[in-house]
């Protein structure tokens, strides 16, 4: 048995004429930094569990991706965060959303996986648990970027809710997440999000949300999401791939994608999924025109943007 | 094709021992209430969607249930709820949860799925759509019993943050739901919560969460589930049993006992699901003492306690 690690840093329209070698070249090195945090601690043993919440939180760190810093913002200009996390040996699972000033909010999942009763925890009460178990918390300062501010002025001005609808610009949907087999043979996966540019109402997206946005079985595979969230909760995404495998005998490429291409195109949903089967195998599926995305294993590191 | 309806009022350790004729006869006449309400519409024409959304608001409405008035206190002593509500026919959902102040939680679920592009929202954002859109809110009292009280007193006396887990006391997971298929041959699903007695930390369960607590699609069936919410969300119970009708050729009723008398069991997870398939089986599965529940369709209406 060999361990296998996949990432992925959102998904959506990246858009070759606005990226030049430079801004690319800083997502390949941010994507190569997250898989080689993972990978160090998979190949000296470390558990799957461990590793998606180490590669997660590199970049959660890395204001090029829309979780942790470097975070959209809200209408209300805040950082509104959801993140979670699940082991695919004991079923177990944690996950936080509209949470603000928590670092790593996937590492605050990880603490509400292993320390807590519960399995999901939002808004202050998630803070609350984050503060009794000594999370470290930053200043709305260390969560803001000039590119995120920028994007909340231009969606004000437009009217916008969501991200860019508009063929003409950058559309992305901004998550990260990962997926790792571990030497035992235990998978597990995690994600992590800051959500909508200009989102209001206390929106929750799929990136929280055990069995849509993220899922991790033993018995079938891990899978982290990225995407337009309405479309990945109707669809129960994360859980309709293991659910394919583990009734319709599909295999992880086959049900990845039926459920990309074929189920989420027809009902409008644009994004993609990263995941890992049992034996190993990866899929990097996506319906949009790129997804930031690398795996790593014994042999291989690579880092792609688009198709 | 005929209508159907089903509807719990949330399962477990119901003793006879603390019941009495004249409580039994208030739950059997508030269930016979919401089914009553639901045939009303389903037996004119109307949706299913609409169906579970009236049935909802019945039990809602009673304090006898864990949802809208006779909530149960948090920890903070208040009241925050959930709900959620899917279409089977066009996969479309809305959900909410962490609301406080709403009479009717099921209602507004059913405005995120009709006026939002949303799909989930939480806490004050939540509530500000309420506002927004003219839903009826109440004050504290309106919600508050005596019974909540005491149980939240004697809570917090033990330090219990869950619903009691000592096999002397009742153990209830308290939780309303309602699914049907309506003459045009729909499915819809509705679910609605207070939670748990004490809870902190701004747990979720399972109700708000399509795919876990709550789950329609025409292909297969629509189900609302009550019981242990962080065991619900592990194993995606909802979702779970559609997909094995789908993929793995199950009937309504196989694929309702796998889950609840089997895949729960051996996790540890209490409780229960109420399923219409799209042909007009119905199911009652849980795997409790008992289950506030009923059914009704074009030749009968029944109301149950017991196993």
């Amino acid at each position: 048995m060999s361990y296998q690690l996949a990432i992925h840093g959102g998904a959506g329209t990246i858009l070759r004429s606005q990226m030049n070698a430079d801004i690319e070249k800083k997502y390949h090195t941010a994507l190569k930094l997250a898989l080689e945090k993972g990978k160090q601690c998979l190949k000296s043993g470390g558990s799957a569990l461990l590793a998606v919440e180490l590669a997660v939180s590199v970049m959660e760190d890395s204001p090029l991706f829309n979780a942790g810093k470097g975070s959209v913002f809200s209408a209300a200009g805040t950082h509104e965060m959801e993140a979670s996390i699940m082991c695919g040996k004991s079923l177990s699972a944690g996950a936080v959303a509209e949470v603000s000033g928590v670092k790593n909010p996937v590492q605050l999942a990880a603490k509400v996986l292993s320390n807590s009763e519960f399995v999901y925890m939002v808004g202050r009460g998630a803070e609350q648990f984050a503060k009794e178990k000594g999370l470290v918390f930053e200043n709305a300062e260390y969560f803001a970027t000039d590119f995120r501010k920028l994007q909340l002025k231009e969606a004000q001005e437009e009217g916008r809710v969501q991200l860019d609808h508009s063929k003409s610009k950058e559309r992305k949907f901004g998550t990260v997440g990962a997926v790792a087999l571990d030497l035992s043979g235990n998978l597990a996966a995690a994600t992590s999000t800051g959500g909508l540019t200009n989102k209001q109402y206390g929106r929750l997206g799929d990136s929280s949300m055990i069995g849509v946005g993220n899922y991790a079985n033993n018995t079938t595979c891990a899978i982290s999401c990225t995407g337009y969230g309405e479309y990945f909760i109707r669809a129960v995404v994360a859980h309709d791939v293991s659910a394919m495998m583990e009734y319709g005998g599909k295999s992880l490429d086959e049900a990845c994608r039926i459920v990309v291409q074929e189920k989420l195109r027809t009902m409008g949903g644009e994004g993609g999924v990263i995941a890992i089967d049992s034996v190993g195998n990866i899929c990097l599926e996506f319906n949009s025109e790129g997804m930031y995305r690398g795996f790593v294993n014994e042999n291989e590191l690579k880092t792609l943007i688009y198709k």
